[in-house]
């Protein structure tokens, strides 16, 4: 009988210590509102991210006269082109272009990710394509959720659960780990109405305070798009 | 109107730095095994429990004649007088005893909490008692699971659930956090059958691989006393 592959969720960069270097396939996941943003960008055409963890990396690319994105604490940084919104990245002047962005949470777990096998960019918009390509690879997976500054959040954890769900139910893979199990069935708790479950999460009611409900609603929206954004050497790419 | 209390849950160890400080009450969770096992203790008339981080401590105060548990990856510590099964806490000769106890992650979680205004000891075994008596003292309260070795158990997490849903029912507390609300799902998803919800925890499997099924149904069974387990100074009393 051929042996299963794990697919787990990891529930912050912090604990991604203990997994490290035990999956070919990481998964960042950071729903609010990064790695929907770069999926976001790669379907309107750009032509590469480059993830930078700070700001002072972000500022000399900006130096450089590239394009830079850059967002902390929900907002855009000062001086910087625009933040992590997903409606930032449809601009047709974003097509072809090679685009720098540093966020909170989600180019951080991107950047922790760096020296596994393969690291792919998922989110609950390219949700099921994401899958799809998971199932035909047919390799270890782990969901890196970015979490909110190295703690728990309810979005990232509902779709690694979503994740975790759909590949189990081939039968190819396994779980072996609590966290995955738990974020299993918080999605299936959410999957009707993920906009009604996450009303208390507390990252939303970061960025309704922060007049972002249209943001949210685009990122909890599956399914919008097949782009599987994926990074090679120091650049996203489209897989 | 009068301002609502936190009710909040902590998932391991290793996440209480952000909580400290901020809770009078800590509730410290380990329900395989040790603070079922602590429970039961008091339940049965030991006169008080000192919990250790180390073997070494233990060691010493085996030196000195006490009675000690100790207990590492499930299993008993060569050259004590019991591990942390509750049922070696039934033993009558126990009646009026101080007794020692050292676990791979409740005590260490227990000494962790130390400083906050009340540590109790809390378990499915004492649920509803600890619910009451939470409810009358009206203080700010974190739920602090001990985990696996700084990972995200599923039992703990539902007993910290449990707690925050009965305390945020009565209209007087609050919850602000993410991995709170994910604790309430998960604990209303296994409320009608915890045996059958946690036969996929980690923790339930290493368990049932040392044949400790029995101490498992024990542990998983609510409201079997009305003990309070309290800290007091270095040694748990019965509150």
């Amino acid at each position: 009988m051929k042996e299963k592959k794990f697919v787990e969720v990891c529930f912050t960069p912090h604990d991604y210590d203990y997994f490290k270097g035990r999956f070919e396939i990481v998964v960042v996941i950071d729903v609010l509102r990064a790695t929907s943003a770069i999926c976001s960008a790669f379907h309107n055409g750009v032509n590469s991210i480059i993830p930078v963890s700070t700001i002072e990396e972000a500022q000399e690319y900006k130096d450089k006269g590239f394009l830079v994105g850059a967002e902390r604490g929900g907002e855009i940084v000062e001086g910087f082109d625009f933040g992590n919104s997903p409606y930032s990245y449809m601009n047709s002047e974003l097509k072809g272009q090679d685009v720098v962005l540093s966020t909170t949470n989600g180019t951080r777990a991107i950047n922790i990710a760096k020296g596994a096998d393969k690291v792919v960019i998922g989110s609950l918009v390219n949700l099921q394509a994401l899958i799809d390509w998971l199932i035909k690879e047919d390799k270890n997976v782990i969901c890196l959720c970015s979490g909110w500054k190295d703690k728990f959040n309810l979005e990232d954890t509902i779709c690694g659960g979503a994740i975790c769900e759909a590949l189990l139910s081939t039968g190819n893979f396994t779980s072996d780990d609590d966290a995955s199990v738990a974020a299993k069935y918080l999605y299936l708790s959410s999957k009707d109405n993920y906009f009604g479950f996450l009303k208390s999460s507390s990252h939303r009611r970061r960025l309704k305070r922060l007049n972002l409900n249209e943001d949210i609603k685009y990122c909890l929206t599956p399914n919008q798009m097949d782009v599987i954004p994926i990074l090679e050497g120091d650049r996203i790419v489209k897989g």
